[in-house]
């Protein structure tokens, strides 16, 4: 009934996600944590295309360069060996003590000269192992009360941050982008750069904005209690979304990594539709090309069985959406209530070509707004053709 | 036991605040709806220092150009004669049914055209009342069904009316900034600019970013999940913290629209701080200077003495707030207690004047994360020393 | 593709869902408001069973004696005539301004005998009109500010009030119950009774609790962050699922009241799988029988014809998903997930029968925990085949 | 400034939130676990009565008899020492990997039955200890997917579960009472007994309710978007706020479990004015009796330090608002503005005195409502008034 995918899919998984133990904040874990190679090879059985990880999620945290070496070999070779790509790796500044106000945004500036060191050498890394992407979440960049951090400085060590990790990729002219991932809270009480739109409004005072793009997670942007797939539209817009974290969650509650399309379905219908699709009225545009890769947690309730059927479930779910979301596009019903929504009118610029203010100004097209403002949009009826497409 | 507010303390309020007549979703006015005059006399009476009203507030929508005019100079001379400024108009692109869905973002061009036309003469009429900031709020931009909209195209058309307004304003050499206020929902699903970054992703997309700013609401980025305070910094940091919304907000429910500090009261006080004392390691960085700008509601329940109550409690908190900011600011403890947090320090670069990345990751300062995650930050004390002067 | 709706399906609309013209916190009606006996008409040819109003939506706030008799009798002929079904009548304690503190726990005791009388006076208007359900929303009851309300006396005039009506309806031999309908918050900040769980411990309380239950709301339950599924459970454990208003919520957020099955798909499919099949380890108990009440509003975007194909939407929607619901429970494989998930083993007592809480103390069962927390649940599967079923 | 706590306060703390240490979701702890009886030393040192804990805090998972005994009687004789009560035990059926499907409503009857061992055993502990209260946190009691769960089947086995509790309770004679704690998610996605509502539902239908009662925790309540000081109310109009916690959150996110007065700073002072004030109208209602008990964790940015700094917080903020909520009641203004909102109007019956419903819908008073609905509550000048006692 479902597809099987393959590599031409292009599925990306982060070894922390079908890697996760189960530990919570009310309990410890639940499942034995295997060697980094073991999930790299069960993942490609599955139909996986990539890969991706954090540095501490292979190399121990203070290894030394040999046992560095030696793991990032082991790594890359079972990577090659399964026939998979690691596609992103990104780096971890959120689980030791040291960085517990942060690192590139901790108020200890040794902290913070280390955090930025680990991250470059974390940069070294994603660049040995081929990688394109390289991820930074602030996970830790953030405060509980107002009072502990001042915001401007912090805003200035986060763009200092971000750009010497930006000309250290330029200057060992790596084949790298850096894509940020926003999330309003958890661990810390407010994050720093809380939704994407706070993201992109920091990437735009960057010096070496122009290689600094999105990471934008599903549930992240649903934590703040927003449209994830307006989230979607806006940096691809901005020409920023570089990379992509697909899983799901219920409302606004911790974040629960759910298996995608395990949250709000309807929303990963268009946002599959988005991924897939693009836009309609900008065929042209040329939408999303990245990896699809999850960032999701097998629920603690399960054993190994359990984690291998999720991350199946992850890309089964978008294997279907995908189909549906095709059929969707491709209905002619579709297309009337599309055009009837005046949809794909949007595209067309509100001037005329050419046309003045003063033009505008002196308009004289009988509108008439009272008229006018009986138009029956018919919104509901196109949802529910996207309803009907979906469950159908 | 409270000041009472003056012109200096530059107080301002919409008249739709005080105006509210009660109507909500659920119920019809509860108060009766008095001209514009009358609410400028009698805030005048309150110590307020400004005004500000969408057209509409003052101007019947659909008005001749001689009832325009003479409403217009009426205004105009109550507020002249109350000693008040009319320091902002907005407009109303939201109430009259024609802006259903939206009014630079409808899906009917026509409504756009009309939309662009009404908010030109909008900012004719701020511009001859004398106002510096035009407000704009695209409530209506949006959606309730994500396949009812094309986002890039949304994001063109808000991109092309926004250039158009500033540059209608630059063409007339009006002395007049644009504020954007974002909201993530209500009265759509799901507002285009949800939040302030999101607004602020948007101005470093257009042409005439230069004049268009920010205008936040406690309430709104509340709504979102987020901390206004971080906001405003963020906002500041950028330039570009136009003008400001100040009201209460009890959680993620709807727009309350509470008096000033009756919602959040430890964040209204940190806003306060920030807004009266900026930020404590760039005493150099100007801060907000505009107006302090009240858009609540006086609740359902009270008549118009209620009204009047609510609109000098709004000024009465703020001030008491402001009171208790420049204590906290000036004690001996509270000063310890920041360096002990490290708070000042997070404004000293993390690289070393002139130091490349080289010489950063060549660094062998000894640093032992193990040792430095021990240090004890104090945020919890800091805090317990804000909430002593805020109730002490 | 989707089934039309007949009378068996016993789907009920309230008139005030179709009616609403679309008044929001920020925009004037955008559709013309009908007759009650228009929108009567209507919903019959759509395949609706029954109707449900407020006393306010077919009589006018104070109408006297003579129109309330002849509108009565007009409603009555219409839906008679229609051969539609008056299940549900309800009453307006919250639009009029007398009604801003509330009818039954407002702090003016004028209000509340007001109130009381409007209400029984609204149980006579349900028996006469054949309604079998009564149900009460205290959308007024509750408060902005704390110190405005005694909550134990809320607690003692709510028990008053509702005691006094269920004795009205006893008294008069009416063949009536009352259901209760819980909100979180809108239109007061905090209402008394924000959950279904909240009610049912009052209705715990109540001398004539036997004849009242509840009413809960999709929506509503959601504003509260909660599973509305878990709620129908607990309610119908309670014997108390006397009604049920079904309708589509997007977070938390303004009550959006979307069609049924726009909000959060998933769940709206395990609400229908329980409506519909009971609960799996208990097939002798009933489950809910009542009717299939839609509480919803046609989008503001919409114009009349919007109105109808969303009337539609519900009830296809109601019906795609009972469908799927059927075929979920009939699969083999769900059966198979369902065992190996243990979930028809939670209906078994966790004591042996007869045994004492000392045998269960000195039970030598060789039960070790650390082998039996390697179970794998296979929750995460089980979901997935749900899934497949709904959008399969 | 601050009054220095004392044994009369009757203040305490959870061994488990001094105890913390730093784990959570993305990181691993930054502060070391001390001993039981360290922490019970340093907490007398500063002031307080009483400490809680759970089985597992003190006594290892899985410990045998021998050790178990023998570490009851070092706490008891620690507490002894101190001059400490250990006024409440709990028990955890959460951390342990047996129990990631609840301990009372696991699909694993294996499971129950231990947890139901564990538990009654944990109930011997608490007697043993002389605490009066035991609390039931059923944290994993709950789902993350509808379909994993027969409700019924739940519900059926908590009442089971806690009714087997009670009775060995009675049957043991012990001087205890239950008391349930509510939470609506984390770390489950959705819990059995969400919100206190739903706990007092489910005690109305046990057996053994008398000795059952309830825990709210300020941060619970508030994730589930509720009002805690109405929970709270209600729960002692039902006679069952057996034992509370206290802490701050600051909205709808992760449990931040923040020191008592940094979350929702109003709602905490109208917390304190209820625990120590009753009911305005009720002088002669009991309120609450029982200790003022934390539940808190200190941020994981502090160390040992800050631990004992943000208990001390959690206390001096108790007592300040304790004084200003006295100091609010016994201002004449305030008693002025009490009566203008009506607010000891409430707890006048509607009724007459002997009045029949007959004779209340014969009521010829002359009521209008029109101009009834004129009255202005001043519920804002109210809470202004609260407000100025609270910081002024």
């Amino acid at each position: 009934m479902t597809r099987t995918p393959t590599r031409d899919d292009r599925f990306s998984f982060g070894l922390w996600t079908v890697g996760w133990t189960g530990t919570d904040p009310f309990g410890v874990p639940t499942r034995p944590a295997l060697e980094p190679w073991e999930y790299i090879g069960k993942l490609a059985e599955l139909g996986v295309w990539g890969v991706t990880f954090h540095d501490d999620d292979v190399i121990p945290f203070g290894a030394d360069e040999a046992t560095r070496e030696r793991i990032c070999r082991r790594v890359k070779e079972a990577t090659d060996a399964a026939g998979l790509v690691i596609e992103m790796v990104t780096t971890n500044t959120f689980s030791h003590p040291v960085f517990k106000d942060g690192g590139l945004t901790s108020n200890d500036r040794g902290v913070r000269r280390f955090g930025l060191r680990k991250i470059l050498r974390a940069v070294d890394l994603a660049a040995e192992m081929g990688a394109t992407t390289f991820v930074m979440w602030g996970g830790r960049e953030g405060s509980e009360y107002d009072g502990s951090k001042d915001v401007y400085a912090a805003f200035e060590r986060y763009k200092e941050g971000l750009d010497t990790v930006a000309s250290y990729i330029k200057e060992r002219k790596y084949d790298l982008r850096i894509a940020l991932e926003p999330k309003p809270n958890e661990p810390r009480g407010d994050i720093f750069l809380p939704t994407a739109g706070h993201a992109l409004a920091l990437i735009a005072e960057l010096e070496h904005g122009d290689i600094v793009g999105l990471n934008p997670e599903t549930g992240h942007e649903q934590m703040a209690n927003l449209n994830y797939t307006h989230t979607l539209g806006q940096a691809l817009w901005a020409g920023k979304l570089f990379h992509i974290d697909l899983n799901g969650q219920r409302g606004l509650k911790y974040d629960q990594d759910l298996a995608f399309g395990h949250g709000d379905l309807i929303s990963a219908f268009f946002t599959v539709d988005l991924l897939e699709n693009g836009f309609p009225g900008y065929p042209e545009v040329p939408g999303y090309t990245g990896p699809r890769h999850f960032d999701y947690k097998p629920s603690r309730t399960e054993h190994m069985d359990g984690v291998w059927e999720s991350a199946r479930a992850c890309m089964s779910t978008y294997l279907m959406l995908a189909d549906k979301a095709a059929a969707f596009r491709a209905d002619p019903r579709v297309t009337e209530a599309i055009r009837y929504a005046g949809v794909l009118s949007l595209a067309e610029p509100t001037l005329n070509e050419g046309e003045s203010i003063a033009d505008l100004l002196a308009t004289e097209d009988g509108f008439d707004p009272d008229i006018a403002a009986e138009r029956d949009f018919g919104f509901v009826r196109l949802q529910q053709l996207a309803l009907e497409h979906l469950i159908g």
